[in-house]
């Protein structure tokens, strides 16, 4: 089944387009996770990356029950050496089997030969002798664009053959987006225009049932008004809207980026759900060893909070 | 002593200015590494990453006298997983063991506090416990420019703080790189012009001993005309040529990357070095069990053919 079309499936089920990012930064994480890891492995690489194995494990448990995906972002992965780029494997393998989807925040993008390795890693398949197995074998990975079309083909060919899918970065969330994908080009659009127009035309041969691309796009929820535009030009894509929560973005912002159906859009929040513990909304409920416990109240608000905002937009009344 | 500074001293001890990529693809190293590590450590992953340390390091064993640094392609590596990366570690280390500097080929951009991982990951150290250490430690990475100023900083903060370097993508070797690159903005400047003046404002304040900044600029030898208009603006800038050999850069273009002192870039060629044994040039001469003098040989001739053409630029003939 096409990648978008076991996305939707899972949004509806779970009733909720909102999804919850993985980036475990070591140093916000639990103390008894690292105490506890530090003792049994080491206070080293395989410690730190098995304590946040279990923060992960102990957050899904917790959490998979209400939403559709989760985005684990591997920069937090890599930063703890193989150990941790085999962590962010299981943490893949454990959402999945927790009936989730994975979408592999990677933001990859090289000259073609080097991007079909890197699908081949995390969409497709690689062969060892006579034997062809897939290796992170997760559903979505976000790519960057500014190589252009050969760098993206691989990763929409894999789209197709394995049912996966991808987002490309169109509009970032962060402050200097703009430097680049908000230059202007002769002809008078915006770079991040152009962008979306290329998404809509890589997905044109991978649509699902639903109407949907397997490529979509990622635009930030810090800039609403360019969720707006971008809505109507990434005709049958998926929108990936992060920075909501801790970079600012609100729900009023990221419903622009849903069609009227109430589909086109999963919203993004990694810190805001990861360590609702420490925020002033939950740390007077929530002690620090009930930290899953907050990160699930989160969940369920900012579900609440998104599903309100659309039942007003699909009312016509925003 | 500035990342810049060190690779000008190697380059001129070497009398060299081209460097090996390593991208060990698996199905083109020679058949003999994968039946030992096959045997030894099974037909998985760890014996197709280990077929390909042994590769690399008898390559590096051949080429490393006459080379200043490799640029190892991290895809090739990411892979095969856990792995891969282990391998992608220890073959960086017996490359600097060797003397020689590292490239992380990572093309790696996220929003800031994101790029901060990558960064710590790939040039700086990481905390655990009360222990800093470094993982990758690498003399320089490849960093995606396409989401602005504040996705690059912590790279520079970190090219200060720990003596490295960084090569932004500018005009990348890739056919379809015009798609964004060669936009045309409003106000009569290229994509690529705009990326290339940010690279020089990056560079400001870490300019070393021989004028050159440790914020450099990749520049496909592909592009040769936009490698002659990009080296006037990237005044203080090195710039990482690749392209050069199996992508069809040849020598008379890519010396547009130098200045007139012979210095200001470095030639990437991978493939037509690693797998000089099958190409028609050397293949009749060097059967596979000698693919290791089959590189070298083709170093020494990229090398030499590479030098005599910028002996002439610098004497005024072209």
């Amino acid at each position: 089944m096409n990648a978008i079309d076991r996305l939707v499936e899972k949004i509806k089920l779970k009733n909720n387009p909102t999804i919850m990012g993985l980036d475990p930064r070591l140093e916000k994480i639990p103390e008894f996770f690292k105490k506890q890891a530090y003792k049994k492995y080491g206070t080293n690489e395989k410690g730190a990356a098995q304590a946040i194995f279990e923060f992960n494990k102990k957050l899904l448990d917790s959490v998979a029950e209400y939403i559709p995906a989760v985005k684990p972002q591997i920069a937090f992965y890599e930063v703890l050496g193989e150990e941790g780029i085999k962590v962010f494997r299981e943490t893949c393998d454990y959402a999945k089997d927790k009936g989730l989807l994975v979408i592999g925040d990677i933001k990859r993008g090289d000259i073609d030969s080097t991007a079909e390795a890197y699908s081949t890693a995390y969409l497709g398949k690689r062969k060892i002798g006579f034997k062809e197995e897939a290796i992170f074998d997760i559903d979505f990975v976000t790519v960057n664009p500014y190589l252009g079309a050969d760098s993206i083909k691989p990763f929409v060919e894999d789209c197709q053959k394995y049912d996966k899918g991808i987002f490309v970065l169109v509009k970032t969330s962060n402050k200097s987006s703009g430097d680049l994908q908000d230059i202007l080009a002769f002809g008078g659009k915006f770079l991040y225009e152009h962008v979306a127009e290329m998404v809509t035309k890589w997905g044109e041969g991978i649509i699902g049932q639903n109407g949907y691309s397997a490529v979509g796009a990622v635009v930030g929820a810090t800039y609403p008004q360019q969720l707006s535009s971008l809505r109507t030009i990434l005709k049958n894509s998926y929108i990936l809207v992060p920075g909501y929560g801790a970079q600012g973005g609100r729900a009023a912002d990221v419903v622009k980026a849903f069609k009227n159906d109430g589909l086109g859009a999963i919203v993004n929040a990694s810190r805001s759900i990861m360590f609702a513990y420490q925020s002033d909304k939950w740390k007077t409920m929530y002690s620090e060893d009930r930290f899953d416990i907050a990160a699930r109240a989160e969940v369920i608000r900012m579900r609440d909070e998104l599903n309100k905002e659309l039942a007003r937009k699909m009312a016509g009344r925003v």
